[in-house]
């Protein structure tokens, strides 16, 4: 997966929740993964939502009193305001400047502003640019449009064993940012074209590209019953990139679901992994999957966690500040996880009462040299582990727990609980 | 409310658990809540309990050899066991003081003595009297009645907009004491007189005044299935004057009612607040409110409590001791609770499916100067407090959580919980 | 009951876990306890396992190339692998040694070895007499037998006022050992004598002596329905002579059964009391009880526990190294946690709304010289411990709680807990 040339692709692009920006960047996705389309109209409600109208744009700037153009969104499309409504005309510097944003605090970088749901429009310059606006009297453009169309988002189902359902999801609506807009999208191709390539999967996954909040509502107001029914874990895609080392997890609303249970698990186990806790006030689409009555069993994961570092939502958020690198490396590690989710369980036993006899099934061989029950101690010793956990998971085997559940309180590590487990399978001892 | 007018008509009657003392003190207290009677006969049946004798007394004495009156129940009405059966007659010293009950360790105290369930006489005197009793030869005489009447209660309920019931409860059943005694009635009347005013109150209210222990008992049969079915919460008032300073709140036996849950946020967040835990050993009313298989949703309230001061249950508990200004600082300690209480609610939203859309409700006018939800971080610092208090509500608005949980888990004051749920009401977006 | 003598008979027995050392052991012990015989016979399934062969054995030993008897079955039966098929040849130093088990660690003790579930024969020897192979060539016979037979285990019911089950149970399988073998038996003896002395038990109480595993999965599966429906509590006697002072109790795999609470109980407020943790990878019958869907409430009991001692499992493991005395001692801590039992229930209420009215059932004499409820506190004190229990008990006993709950939460010993629950009994306040 190039993903530097796919970044360079989608990056120009001004991205919007509605409109040709995010319907091209989905088309350029749609090269790697074929994507269903669905469309929500103009003025339609979703749950407390209206659909809002399609937003375009060709162009904008500032002319000031000689002509000079001193603000070019086809230099850098957050100049304009998202979702700005079209303008042309003369404005004063006074009246003009209340439709000017910057931050002080970074005189070198232009802000992202939007205004979606009221309709607005305004300009962000680099806080040093607004001594350009030295004349009275500017000419401003907003060559844009906002009209009745759709609201899209772009969905691929993998197939697996089961119809127990695993989301991944992210967003695609910012415009030329890098750590906040391209990580999430390029993560997810990353994944897919990994998921698609295990072998004999269980979960049906859901691949899941849409406009921010509106995006995900809309996909939850068409799927509410069958996630309801189906939706065993998902993982919401923010902020991959960036130079934290640590892959961080928000957990789900009461943390509990498989992805807190593997999350927690490998942030003691496994370097490179950190815990945060649920919190409804900052996040992205996971806000939804979580809210009051829904109650998902949906997480979120970040590396340069938004809000966290003084680039976010500006300019400064390019693809110098996030690194293409680390894209793969998010990728890795959480493929590990969708991994280890493959294969932990609710686990059960076939014959569910009193101890199995492992001795007749030849299981022995298999790990150690030791050949019958009673054997004196000495033999034991070094395969003391991989029989501890056959006989902790052949105990707890009653549906009610995990195999991650075995991990965490035996204090040993997963892979060495999944090979013991998969012994089991062969052995037609445990369910699933 | 002139608690101290109030407190003089009632401090002299001779009150008992049934009789003229109680009924011509509830109709002193008649005079400010307009309460209902409801009498039980004597000899009837309640759970357990059956409906003593009632009570009634003119007058007890003791004459020594030289006719001198050296005990006088028309001096102090402690003078006199209460419930004392009638008794004319000649007794020897030595017969006699083994009627006469003093407290060795606090000689200037007459004792508080009952003997309600079993037919009994005696008398109560300062135990440096002792010395009076100097003839060998006594007249003793009480000239009291013990005939087939009722036990009674003043019940008053105050509706609200819901029929779920806020009990609050006092007893009158001592004779001339003021912490334990008269307090509770007090800061009853003037819980009335305060919640009466109450706009909108949202709970019904039961004002109880009641013998203890068999009132209540009374009060528990005749209205079991309605207490079963509404009862959210409940206050028993006793020992509420004295000079401890700080409210204290006898957690019921569960420990998670709403006046559970509203003390210990106060105790944490207020001065002036502290919580026991449940004891079934001691205490008034909550006793059998918290029986049991009844394990009804009842606090209690107290101050200066019973048992932890010398003065409890003696002469020196008087008015004095107690203080009527205390009075009033307990009434309006008890009304900020109330008041909490009929804000804080399972939160429920009426649209509980992913997020409300804030914005087009023109909600953030309220909370801040920024427009938009994605605005650049900088307008957001200052209102976050607020819009983090929106956010937790509707994440946690599903049924099963209360405001003071958001209180207790964002650490922030109740009222300003409150304040932002008003909000959200208003703008029809959580329920009650 | 003169555990020495009973203990010498026993010792010598070849014991396995079918076969005539297994059924002439459970004779000697059906002096003492009529235990009914119940069989299984060999092939037949039981949940995962099949019943094995019955095995039996005159005599094993080899000869040297000079003839002499450098291992002998009748000098100790540890020699011999435990379940050895018959065998009868010659073999070379080499091929010979393959089947000898020895431990250079402790080279003065004979390992015991077992192959109940695989098809093979081996001696077991001192390290140290490894030695004496010296020639080239050996002749070995082990003169043994395994035929279609019976798995057999005795069980007997002593009935109780309830059909609630309490089972006793220990394993009568490994040959001359004292700890790990002869101990629990003994221990089952003396808890039966002492418990067919306990007036009024409200248990039924099944003994059982079973060959380790594949005997109690032999009772589980014909006893499935009644364990479900009845079984209450359960104690697998394992270890209990051996020189740790402790008696130590593995809990149940949920951790609050009665026992565990029992264990629980003493392991704080009495001395020689400790707890274990449920671990599903060492034991005894335990594992078969509390497996995956059955999860019976059943623990463990042992002093000086399996694979804590260099003895375990070797000839070393002898009556010097066990003390009769010890046996003794276990029954009597044991039997002090079966008194408990009897009298710990979940606490009911016969009247269980609003408190009950104490004194008219002329209760207080019974603990104390204060006749009435409202008496001044200068009389309470004495008593004060007696009336809490009292009323602690009352409060709680919704059915729900246990008397042990109550001592616990109180701390106050169970035996005055006990006593005064035995007053609200003969009371009709509380059922059982």
């Amino acid at each position: 997966m190039n993903y530097n040339k796919i970044f360079n692709k989608l990056y120009p692009l001004c991205r919007s929740i509605s409109g040709p920006g995010f319907r091209n960047s989905l088309k350029i996705l749609s090269k790697f993964i074929n994507f269903k389309i669905y469309k929500f109209r103009s003025g339609d409600k979703v749950y407390d939502w209206k659909i809002p109208m399609e937003w375009s744009i060709n162009d904008a700037y500032i002319l000031d009193g000689y002509g000079k153009k001193i603000v070019d969104f086809k230099k850098n499309n957050l100049h304009v305001v998202n979702y700005s409504c079209p303008v042309e005309g003369k404005y004063s510097k006074k009246s003009l400047l209340k439709k000017i944003h910057s931050i002080k605090r970074f005189p070198n970088l232009i802000p992202y502003v939007t205004s979606y749901y009221k309709k607005n429009w305004g300009f962000s310059v680099k806080h040093k640019n607004l001594k350009k606006f030295k004349t009275n009297s500017y000419f401003v453009k907003i060559d844009s449009n906002l009209s009745l169309g759709h609201i899209e988002y772009g969905l691929k189902i993998l197939k697996g064993r089961t119809n127990k359902i695993i989301l991944i999801s992210s967003y695609l609506c910012h415009p030329s940012m890098a750590n906040n807009e391209l990580s999430g999208p390029l993560v997810l191709l990353g994944l897919y074209e990994k998921i698609k390539k295990l072998k004999n999967r269980k979960y049906t996954y859901y691949f899941l590209i849409n406009p921010e909040t509106i995006g995900s509502i809309c996909f939850i107001n068409k799927n509410e019953n069958i996630l309801k029914k189906n939706l065993v874990g998902g993982l919401v895609l923010t902020c991959l990139g960036g130079p934290k080392k640590n892959l961080t997890y928000k957990k789900s609303r009461d943390g509990n679901t498989r992805f807190d249970k593997i999350f927690t698990y490998l942030s003691k186990f496994d370097k490179g992994y950190e815990i945060r806790e649920f919190d409804p006030t900052e996040g992205s689409d996971e806000r939804q999957y979580c809210s009051a009555k829904l109650n998902f069993p949906v997480g979120q994961v970040a590396r340069t966690v938004y809000g966290q570092y003084d680039e976010y939502h500006t300019s400064g958020d390019d693809k110098k500040f996030m690194k293409i690198s680390n894209i793969e490396k998010s990728v890795n590690m959480i493929i590990k996880v969708i991994k280890i989710n493959e294969h932990i369980n609710p686990i059960e036993r076939i014959n569910p009462k009193c101890e199995i006899q492992l001795g007749k099934r030849n299981l022995y061989p298999n790990l150690a040299s030791f050949k019958t029950r009673k054997q004196s101690s000495d033999n034991r010793i070094d395969n003391r582990n991989q029989l501890r956990i056959i006989q902790n998971i052949l105990s707890y085997a009653d549906g009610q727990h995990f195999l991650i559940d075995i991990a965490t309180k035996l204090n040993i590590n997963l892979s060495l609980i999944k090979k013991v487990n998969h012994i089991l399978k062969k052995n037609k001892l445990v369910k699933n």
